[in-house]
Formats: C-alpha cells, structure tokens, sequence
C-alpha cells in the first residue's frame, strides 16, 4: 500500500478486516507499506499491521510478495504509480478520484485495458458504493422497482474551512488537489449518481465559487491564495432523459458530512442519507394509496447486502466497513478471475463528468456535453 | 357553550368551520356563549362568534334556540351540568375529563343512557382520536393490519411548570382539577390507548409525583401547596392480554406536548408522534424484508380520514382540526339519530382507568383491577 | 373577492377567522365573491361565508361595500384585474405568481406605485412566508445569526402527474397558466430564498423538462400535448455572492407537497422542511462544539411570530394558518397606513428571475443576467 | 477468551482493532481461544484471529501467556469461570448480565474485591455506555448540563420471536439464560439508565408476559414450553427522587434492535435512539426560548469521547466500535493499576434490579425495594 494517512488507515483496517467476516477465497497478506520517510512509515506500518517498509514505490513493484497495489497517495500521482504497477502485472486499488486531469484517466484506463488482458485487475475506490443501504438503492433501481428514472438529486455538505482562518493546506491548492470540493466529494456523488441509476450523464452546466480567497499559511507565516472551489453546483442531463442536480461544498455550516441521495422515478423512489447510513428510504408508488408512505429500510438484515457478514439485525454498521465491502469484492474478483467494479473506466467516467463542470463553470455557466 | 377559556376558543373554532368544509346535515347556529362574567362573556363571545350570551348556565336549558350544550367548564362543574341539560332534552358534548371521579362520571353515564331513549346524543371530547393519522391507526387496528395486539406504549409530555417558580394555578389544586398530569393529559393517552385497539385495559400499576411541592400562589403574596401530581407513570393489561405502559408528565423539559402512541401486533405495528401530526408510521409485517420498514404516510390523501375535506395531498392540518372533526361527526350523528363516540361510557371508561392509577399509587402501586 | 377555487376557499377561511384569533383594528366584512357563473358562485358564496355575488368582477370596482379585492383567479387575468382595482381605488391582494409575463407584472408593479400615492395597498399572495418557522428563518438572518449567506438550497417537489394518463388540465397548458412546475411552485421557492436572505437572484443558468408530452383531454375523449414543463431546475448567485440550487417538480413520486429551504451562512444555518411545518432547524455556529448541532425548534411559543396568538405551546398550525397571517398583517397594514409585503415589486422579482430560467432553459442553460 | 460465538465474534475484533486506533500502553496479545469442541475452535481461533486454543477453561488459568480471561460464555458459568480466573491471579472481563443469579453476582463481586487488593481488575461488559453519544449524556448529566434528573424513560425493543414458528432456542429456556428479554436486553437499559444519571434504583414494580407459550423444538421434533418472559415493562425510582419507566420486548414487530433512552431534568434533557448511535440529543433549558430546541449533535467531532481516534467529523462508527472502546478502556485500566468501569458490583447493582422486577412481577406486580 502506498500511502498511510486518513486514506492509508481506513484502508488498513478494511484489508485487516475482510477475512474475518466474509469467506475470502484468497488470504490477505499485508506485506508492505510505502511512504517517503522510513521512521514515519515503519511507525505507520506496526500500527496499521503491514509486515515491511518502503520509502519508494518503484520498489513495491519488484517484489514478489506483492500481488496487489493499493494507492492511497494524493491524486497527483494516482496516474504513475498505478500505471507503472499495472504493467509490472500487480493488481492496482486506486483511491478516488481516479486522477486530477482526464489526460491521466484515460491512460490509466488504457493501462488497465491492457492490463486486464493478462488478468490484472483494477478498481477504483469509491467506497460509498459499498454502504449496504446504497447497494441496495442500486439493486432496487436495477430490479425495477422505481421504474423509469426521472429525477437525481445529490448533495455532499461539509463545513470544515467556514472558518476563514483555517490554514492553506495542500487541499485548497490547485497543483497539488486538482479541484476543491468538486473533485474531493463532488466525485463521490457524482459516482453515486451514475451507479444508482446505472446510466451515465451526458451533459452538464455547473458554478464553482470560493468564498475565501486567501487563507493563513499552514507554516504560520503569511498568507496565500486558495487556488481552488469551496463550493460547486451543477446541474445534469442523464442518457435515459433523467435530470439531475448536484452540490458538494465545504461551506455548509453545521453539515459534517452530509451525503444526500434520492432518485424518483415513474413507479417509486429511494432516498439515501449518509448521517443514517444504516437506513433506505423507499417509496413503492404500486403501494395502496391509504398506507403508502417512505419505508425506511433498516439495511441490517440477513437478506440485505454485506449485512449478513456482521451483526444481527439492527445493530448498525458505520463509515470503515464501505472500504472492508470493498476489499472483499475486489478479493474475491481477483480470485475469481473477474473485473471488479467500479472499474477505471467508471473512474474516467466520473472524471470526464467533473472536468465538463470545471469547464463549464470557468465558461460562465455554459452548457458541457460529455464526450466518451 | 358553557367556558370560553382555551377549549372554549377551540370548540368556537370548530362550530364557525365545520360547515364551511363539510356538508353537514344540519347547520350550527351559535346561538348562546355562558360564563359567569357578563361583559367578560359578551367580549368573548363577539370575539368567538356567539350571538347570545348568559351568566348562568342553567338558563341554557329553558331556552328554545339551545339544542345542544358544549360543556367547557372546568371538570368539577361537568356532571351538574351535563346532567341536568340531558334531562332537559339537550344533546351534550362535554371536554374531558368527563368528570373529577367516577361516582360523577357513572352518574352522568346513567343520564346519558337515560337521555338516549329520548333521542337524546351525548359525546365526550376526546380530541386526538380525531388527528387524521390516529383515525388512521384505529382503522388499520381495526382492518386487522396489525394482528394480534401485544404492546401499547403511550407518552403524553409537556414541561410547562419545570420552572419551581411557576404559579400554584388552579390546574396545580386538587380540589378543582381532580387530579394533575395523571387526569388532564393521562386520559387523552388513555382513550387513545383504548380507542386505537378497540380494547379495554383490565388492571393497572402506577406511581405519581410532585416535583415540586410548593409554589408561589397566583396572587404574587405567599407560598401554597401542590396537591396533584407532576407525574403519573402506569403499566397496564389489556382484556386480549397485551401489555401497556403509559406516563403523563408536566415535567419532561424540551418536551411542548409530545404524545407519542405506538402498538405492535403479531402482524405489524403503528405508531403515532403529534409533533409530527399529519404522519402515521406503519409496518406491514408481511411486507417482502428486503423492502420492509416503517412507512412515513403523509395522511393528506382523498382516501385518509377527514382529509378529502381540506386541502390537497401534502397541505397540512394543525391542532384545532380536530375539534372540527369532532364537531362534524357530532352533528351528523345528532343529525342522523345515532350514537356519537366516545360516548360518556367510553369517558368513564378512561375515568376507571385513572381512579385504579390513583389507587395503585396510593397503595404503593399495587395492582388494582379495573371492574366495569 | 374572485375566485372560489382552492385559494378562494383557503383566502376566505383566513378572512373568516383572522378576527377571532388577532386584534384587528378593522373589522373585515365578506362582502361579494365574484365567479362566472351566477348557481355556482352563489353556492360558493354561501359556503364560504360571503354575503352578496357577482359575475362581472367589474361591478366589484363600481361597490362601495368593496374597499379591498381579493385576486384568486387564475394567472391570465392578474394584471387586468389588479390593474383596474387599484385605479378604481381599491386594495388589492394578489395571489401569485403576480402574473403569467413580466410585462403584466411591470404593468401592475406601475399601478400599484401610482396607487400607493393614494393610500390604496397591495400585496402579492406568496403565503409560505408566513409559516411561523419561515418568519423565525427570516429573523434569525436578519439579526445576523447565521452571519454573511453563503449558501442556498431550495426545492418543493410534487408528484401529482406523474400518472401518464393523469389529464390535460388548465394548469399544463401554456396559454393558460404560463409556466408548469416553474411558475406554480418554483415561483414560492424563489420567494422564499428572496425573503429568508433579504437578497436578490442576479443571474441563474437552469433546464426544464417535460417527461410525458401527451395526455389524455379532461374531456376523456383524445390527446393533448403538454406545453409547459414537468420540471425545472436551476442554479443561481445572489448580490451578496451567496450561490443557490431550486429545483422545481410534479415528478418527485411520493414527495406530495415537499417544500425544503436551507441557508448556511458564515456563522450558522437555518433549514425547514415544511412536511414539519411547525419546526425550525438552526445551527448556532458559536455554539460550544461539544454540544453543537442543529435545534429543532418547536415554533408555537408565545415568542415566536404569529403563535402567540394561537394555541399553547406544542400544539401546532396548518397549511391554512398561512392564509390567516397573511389577512392579519395585510388589514393592520390597511389601517396603520403602512404597505405591506411582499409587494407587486417583489411579485416582480420573482417573475423575473422565472423568465431568467425560462430564457435560459431555452437557450441551452446559456446564463441569464437578471436585470430589475 | 471464552466462548467464540456473536460475543466472542465481537469482543475479538475489539482485541485486534483497539492498538490500532488508540494508543496503548500495553500490546494486547490474543494468546488463547477457549471452546468445547477442538475442531471448532481451532477454526474460529485462525478466523478471529487467536493464535492457540484450548476445550477446557480451567487450562486457561495455568497458562503463564494468559493475563486476562475474556469471559464470552453463556451466563450460567460466568460466575464459575470469573470467580476462578480471579482466584488464579487473571484479570477478567465478564460479558453481561454478570451472572443469571444474585448470589452468583454476589460472589463475583466478593472475588473481584479479593483480588483487587492484589492489583487484579475486573470489568462487566455493558458496551452500549460506550457508544460516544451515550458517554457524552453522561458527561453532560455529570456537568449538571440538564440539572437535577426528574424522568427516565427506557426502552429496548426487538422482534425476532414475534413468529410463533421460530423455535426454542436456549435464550427462551430458564434454566440456561435464567430470564428471557428482562436480562437479555432489559439488563442494558437498566444499566445506561443508572450509569448516565449516575444513580441507582432503589425500587420497582414491574410486569412480564409470555405471548407464546410453546413453540417448536430446534431439533423440529416436536414442541416445548417457553420458560421465559417475551417482554418486561417496570417502573422505578431512584434514590435522587427522579422516576422511570423502563420496558424490554421480543416482540415489537419492526423495531430490530431500537434502544431509547430519554432523561429529563430540571435545566436540560438528553435523548439517544441506537438507531442513530452516532447522534445524542440535548436541550439546553438555558438556550434563549426563541432558539430553543433539542440539538441533534453529531458525535463524531475530536472533543467527544473516543470519535477523535477514528475517522474525521461527520464519518459515524457502527456497534462493533462500543466493544473497541471498552477494550481501551480496560487495557489502561490494566496498565495504570486503576479499577474499570462498569465494576462487578455495577453489573450487581443491575442484576439486584432485574431480581427485583422478576420478584414483583411474581407478586402480581407489588413494589419492590432493592437492597444492596
């Protein structure tokens, strides 16, 4: 694993995790950690549990105790590190978003094409995917059970930089992050978006703003200028004629991290909330009018997705065990010989999405198709 | 209408509105508004929309353009007056409770009867039967949606004298009120209790308190003791063998008037929450379990209770409605010749409940059964 | 008054009972209802408690027993009806939206400045500004706090067509009602962003969509096409350089009367739901962390706007309540001298943020600048 | 660690995660799993992650690389296998209820206080007091934040025997889980209710119900007789004067594993729902009564308890994380020579409660004082 910051331990914890509760036909072996400091990363690595260290990545490649590549470094390297891993036939897991431009998706896609080939997989992390309630929206959709698709409406709200003395950190720094809210969460619901419904979108007009425009210099010294979007909304256009509309900012006071998605369609509805994880809102609109309402769906039951590996019903599952659904499914792929999902390619889908908002903003609003 | 206090406004509210939404059978004329205060009286009743007014009550029964007496008095005037306007061949609605005790409470049960077979109707007023979504609940009861009742679970709580400071009103004194918490909001939860399964409690145990057993009297000079309760907390047994537990309290701080009902069957369960009134949550225990879960119904549909008569799907009612409905079902039972429910039976049927509750405190909350 | 539709029977309910509850310092007297047909309006008339009819609202400009019209008519005729009323020397209250193009609405904004000149008062109908909770959210921004805004989130979704055989009624014809979701909902939306924020829209990018073109005639007898949208959503920037999403829709299955506003500022948000149309949602953002999180306010203390003179705490208002506040604050502006709001300039604000979305979603969500 | 089914599950991925996430200042070592049949427990010792087993407790305690005994076995042995461990010198964690009997419970504590004086610990494993939320109410009690406490009000509801077909497992047999919901669940909110007012109950009555009386064997031969209670309601007091209501249930068709828990004082109350385990409810009686209102707080902010070791605000914990928490706790309890929390007596003190409803419940529901 390269990487063993937020992402590097939530990860950890998935890959210690997954063969305790779920039949693996494959046993985990945690080899080695890489980071740029040795002291740091052998620290790192007693914690998190990894066998051994390395201080350059290139090495993981060399080594025959390494099946897997699991990138949880910041997106500005996503792109060289999973490709060099994929040509050197190591499996890759690669952190959202699958890079900062869609120059770098595409090639990484491409690697992972020619990769698959020879029977190395790929995934890209969206976890949220993996919240049994969320899989669950996604089978209900797929089953039918909402019908036609004809409204998305999708939100991430945090509030951790409304304080305009919060420091520049390398997140609110364009060449370093790419995006701001956008590509840091808006990823994530756009994705949401596009797995819910399983439909891809197909054009989009979006704002970004950023409402402090210089911050305090993490050093302590002097003051710099934030370089990327606090706060972006957009709306969309799906393939199958649904409409959507989305938002993910950092400036929403007192929302922590609020992910909101619902989808109405012809013959019902799903609501989904992430500060109630455990729990689906669905509305079934074949229900007798006198007793139809929003079921909320506690999604701890045996019958439910994941759930069975855990607790008994209603005994609620929290934010970690997305990245251990995860790690079990890309397992299990692996093992079997199959693609796991989301693929690269649902991974530039979601970049090519964020770049035609980033453009459409820059371009006063206007209106972006969205090639492929 | 006897009082023009609090009930008074919501009873004048409902005899003005009734008609102007449903078709009655007969028209309200609201002839005579009674209080002891003359000018009081006639500023009152201009103000609620009487034509008439009078000081003493007992001039309500010789009047010709008196076919009905509302009675919101306070409760140790209510047997006098019901019973003498029912022998006077005037159908009555009385508040609740029907009475202070139960010795006044048969005796108006014996005039009710009496008065019946003369064609004469008498209500008591329950009101939160009438909230669309308990409507709801009672006939999804009712329909055998639920199954078989086991458990009742009822909460009735305000927090209008958590203050020590709070004045020895008369609602504090049991010499006029009967009892606190236990006789003024315990029998709504009570009535709902029964009303919504159909059912009669058999025996109860309960304790009561006074937090606070002394305050400063109305007129601002001295110190006077609480002689009701600020808490009553009860269990009971119902005839078909479910169990129930039930509080009452002025003293749940943050707590306006919250009354909380919910019963589970063998076949799934209802529950009811006024701060949320115009919602009935149901769980239809045959519901597939991937998808089961409590509804939240919006009761605002054509097909739900009262509600066809207002506004469309989503426009909420509020408190005073149900006095309205109250009144229409009132007026067309009168109307039509046939018994209104609750009827003063139904009303001391609660009375039984809260004279074993007081005994059962009494006694060290010792079981008491409850004969009928 | 004209009209005796829905709103004409919710604006006579509120002129029924604004009296009883409040001090008015005019005595409202129901004077004539107005309706095209002579039977039907009589009835009409009896039932909602008007005392005289008439078919030509023009003979309503000729009474003397008329100081004040009550527009309840549809959209198309707004303008020449406020218009003439206000020339004739007559009050006017206007339901919304103000009118179906902004030039009517300019054109009426013109005579109501030329009538206010001679003491004669006018007011646009956007009721959901006076929810209590919604007068509170106004308040605590006003006061600053919430601090500067930053965000604004609004919606009001329905779903009463999305039935594909549901009928070709007045409201989805152009020619008739102007605009479809946009118009008729989105236009209260707008307002309240507007109102909540004391702030106004300068621009907005959106789309509409129609999901079902053709229906069934009302007359069961053939096809129509529908000419005004399903849905419409948009992002907009407010002076202050706060940023906005609305949506807009009749396809949300299962949302009936779903109305959401939230506005997240430098220093808290506030966020109402009016499904819980008697609360308030506030986050204090100075508030202690460790006990920092959205309050659920209980809007029926003595404190709060319009419930003092209500019910007691905890005991809620409805959809109609709205109405009656509105009426309330309307005849004392009548009689201080004083104009009330929202104003036929603010009616205007709306419209022309409406026609800003409706050019824009024609102009492929090209941006519109909205110029006042 | 004895016993390796649902607890045993639990409590081992609290072992393995606890060091991860929290720094220790002792390595926990997972040296022994203990279980009747070899087989099995070798199995479940490589899936939880115990590096030797052994199919006889006793072996535990002559084990020089064992410390601590993790008591996970049913409940009929914890007092033999605690007593024992403590004899030998280990520390002991004991999973609730601390014995099916009195004396039992007294004996563990006689045991627990012997070996204190030698410096070994004892803990009894009531997880839910260490949901974040739940340790914050009690943070917030101990502060004074809500005054002096005048309501509990407690409720743990289930319904996985609501089918009359599920068979009878050793949970519906009293000779082997001594009572049925009382001391399965009821045993947890009776200890969230004395641990967040920090007081004890000092009498009850209660009642209990058997709805099905009989049901299938689990060998499916046959039927037999369910020997222990489905539901338990009680009321209490406790010795600051505050009453309570408490109620456990099997049979609450829909709720899956609902625990309540509402305490109101005379300056604030606080509110938890399990099924939001990651929010805690306050209000604030001091909070200006224009803003006042229950806050839903997000527990996951760094100043609240254990949240600042795992994920960033927002990013909730599931039920697993109550068992990690406790194991922190203990391990530094361990480590400093300090006594944990709860105590055996702690665990006495809840079941000298349950004793005490099970008694009155007997007695047709008479009072019960609970000497300690």
């Amino acid at each position: 694993m390269v990487g063993h910051a937020f992402m590097g331990a939530a990860h950890s914890q998935a890959w210690r995790t997954a063969g305790r509760f779920f039949d693996l036909p494959l046993a985990p072996d945690m080899a080695v950690l890489c980071g740029r400091d040795a002291a740091t990363t052998r620290a790192a690595a007693d914690r998190l549990g990894w066998r051994d260290v390395e201080t350059d990545w290139k090495q993981l490649l060399t080594r025959d105790d390494v099946q897997l590549v699991d990138v949880c470094a910041p997106g500005d390297v996503h792109a060289e590190i999973a490709v060099a891993a994929l040509e050197a036939g190591k499996h890759v897991l690669c952190e959202k978003p699958l890079a900062n431009t869609v120059e770098e998706a595409r090639a990484m896609v491409a690697a992972a094409e020619r990769a698959q080939a020879s029977g190395v997989r790929s995934m890209v992390g969206f976890n949220y995917r993996r919240v049994p309630a969320v899989t669950l929206a996604r089978r209900l959709v797929e089953q039918g059970r909402i019908g036609e698709v004809r409204h998305v409406r999708a939100t991430y709200l945090q509030d951790w930089i409304v304080d305009p003395q919060a420091p520049l950190v390398w997140r609110l720094q364009a060449e370093r992050a790419g995006s701001g809210a956008l590509g840091d969460i808006g990823a994530h619901v756009v994705d949401l978006a596009q797995y819910v419904t399983g439909d891809r979108l197909t054009g989009v007009c979006g704002l970004t703003e950023t409402f402090v425009r210089e911050r305090p210099l993490p050093s302590g010294q002097g003051r710099g200028p934030v370089t990327v979007d606090d706060a972006a909304l957009f709306l969309g256009r799906f393939a199958s004629g649904a409409v959507a509309s989305f938002e993910a900012t950092r400036f929403a006071t007192g929302r922590k991290n609020q992910i909101r998605l619902e989808v109405n369609g012809s013959a019902g509805s799903v609501a989904f909330d992430f500060e109630q994880m455990n729990e689906l809102q669905f509305l079934d609109g074949g229900d007798d009018p006198e007793v139809a309402g929003f079921r909320r769906i506690l999604v701890t039951e045996p019958v439910h997705p994941y759930a069975g590996a855990w607790w008994p019903p209603g005994h609620g599952l929290g934010y970690e065990h997305t990245f251990t659904h995860e790690i079990v499914d890309l397992v299990r792929d692996v093992a079997a010989g199959t693609d796991p999902v989301p693929s690269f390619a649902d991974g530039l889908g979601v970049q090519l999405v964020l770049d035609a908002v980033a453009r459409s903003a820059e371009a006063g609003s206007q209106w972006k198709e969205i090639d492929r």
